[in-house]
């Protein structure tokens, strides 16, 4: 069954950073959370191409088990140009071509439809909405956001939270959506549109997770060469959905779980631009990490 | 036995937060580490204060089993006074009287010598290396010290830290120090420096270990209300030592627990102004927060 559904940006993205640089590489939300998830689970994408996206990517996304049937085609593939300076935790966008996202419109492929997990990237909260309502039994949603939509679509935003069960948000989003610095205070307004948990992302010092009764604190991982931080956000949104459609569960203790498996994923997709690490790890490498991150939060 | 031995400035703190003010509160890297330490051993002191110092603050000290023997008497207390923000991330300094802090030469009663651990908080780092020196038979010395000092004593500074076992040090300082922003290269920089670790303290963000083969990443706890962060990394600092100190143990497993006794006590400071919860909470609170931070860090 193809699950979890996924939708999100694909793009072509153009990266500097102090350590190397690449020109129209596979990137988008919907590509690193797609790619993240499928270490786990067969998911599907919804999201739109042009026709100059080079077949190689879709390709890559096919032999990864991805299902590409709601990638819809349209004229030219949005592109993103971007930089990062010597402290890795900022992009800096030079340009953005909308391109086939500025009037995208979500089609949603019949096979989706029994889908019971879905990640909503991050995209228009419009097509967001429509995504959850065309699901038919879903078990489980979580979604994530950015500035630009809490700038722009606030009130629809919102509405897709209330209709989500996990808000999956960085936490300089969080500070801005909830308007409070306090990251608990945050977590805590967030709950009360959500019905299962919020989920806060601090790049370089892990992630929080606030259920209404518990706490959870994932360590990050100790990278000494971060290449490209590019995607590691969608990264673990998507390494997070994957883990939790497989196994089937997504009670507290199993979404601890599912977040060492989305950062897992995430610290290695650091190590390369654009998606190379991605294409080069294998669940093995997961497995072996995942360890490594239980010794460095015991005591 | 007097031990650790704690080195530190002792103040009275002038402080303004979005949630309340305090003037001439007790205060200063000496006082917040010793007062930590004191729940676990028995600290001695080594500052300096002025004939103004208010009694009631030494009696404190001397209630919770503090030896202030190493405290000299000048005219005039060392003053600082500051605000937050509502991010409560950084202090900002209003004004600084060093008084009798500007000519502070450290003198070292007999009765310290023999002391077994040590911790530098954050003071000139000639000084440090005074106490360093003075100890007859040292197990553990572990040193923190601040942007000042690496602004105008860096080589002093730094022959401090290769005199020290462990370095605990802020995150904006280990960059500052090491020259790099990724804090795994700073801290890889420091242990060719330390015979034994290196903390680097995250404030909200928690903590790391690093040794030459483990690395451990402490979680913060999940405070909603922060009234006053003034002496947070001076508690963690002085909760490390004073349980390495009670247990007389320094491997590195132990270290793990010492920080996270640590960051209990930082995480209480934080909900008063001044020392004022350092007053309030018991051992008893300490091992029922510890067991909270058992519980956020497990998956």
């Amino acid at each position: 069954m193809i699950s979890p559904i996924i939708i999100g940006t694909m793009a072509l993205d153009s990266i500097k950073t102090p350590f190397g640089e690449v020109n129209d590489a596979l990137g988008g939300s919907a590509t690193f959370s797609s790619i993240a998830a499928s270490f786990f689970s067969k998911p599907g994408i919804l999201s739109i191409v042009g026709k100059d996206f080079p077949k190689e990517h879709m390709d890559f996304l096919h032999s990864r088990n991805i299902d590409t049937t709601g990638v819809s085609t349209g004229d030219k593939t949005f592109r993103w140009k971007g930089f990062y300076e010597f402290d890795m935790n900022e992009a800096k966008t030079l340009n953005t071509e909308l391109n086939v996202l500025a009037d995208y419109k979500v089609e949603i492929p019949k096979t989706y439809e029994d889908a019971e997990y879905a990640f909503l990237g991050n995209i228009d909260p419009e097509q967001q909405i429509k995504v959850i309502d065309s699901l038919k039994k879903p078990k489980l949603i979580a979604m994530d956001t950015m500035n630009f939509w809490i700038d722009i679509k606030k009130d629809i935003l919102l509405e897709a939270i209330k209709k989500s069960d996990i808000l999956v948000i960085n936490d300089g989003e969080a500070r801005q959506l909830f308007e409070t610095t306090n990251l608990v205070k945050a977590a805590n307004k967030a709950l009360k549109l959500v019905s299962k948990a919020v989920i806060i992302k601090k790049g370089e010092h892990g992630a929080l997770l606030f259920t209404d009764s518990k706490h959870f604190n994932a360590p990050s991982y100790p990278l000494e060469d971060i290449k490209d931080p590019t995607g590691c956000g969608d990264c673990f949104g998507g390494g997070l959905i994957g883990y939790l459609a497989k196994t089937n569960n997504f009670d507290e203790a199993n979404i601890r779980k599912a977040m060492i498996y989305g950062s897992t994923i995430a610290s290695y997709n650091a190590e390369g631009f654009g998606t190379e690490r991605l294409k080069e790890i294998t669940l093995e490498d997961i497995e072996k990490r995942y360890k490594v991150f239980e010794d460095i939060r015991e005591f």
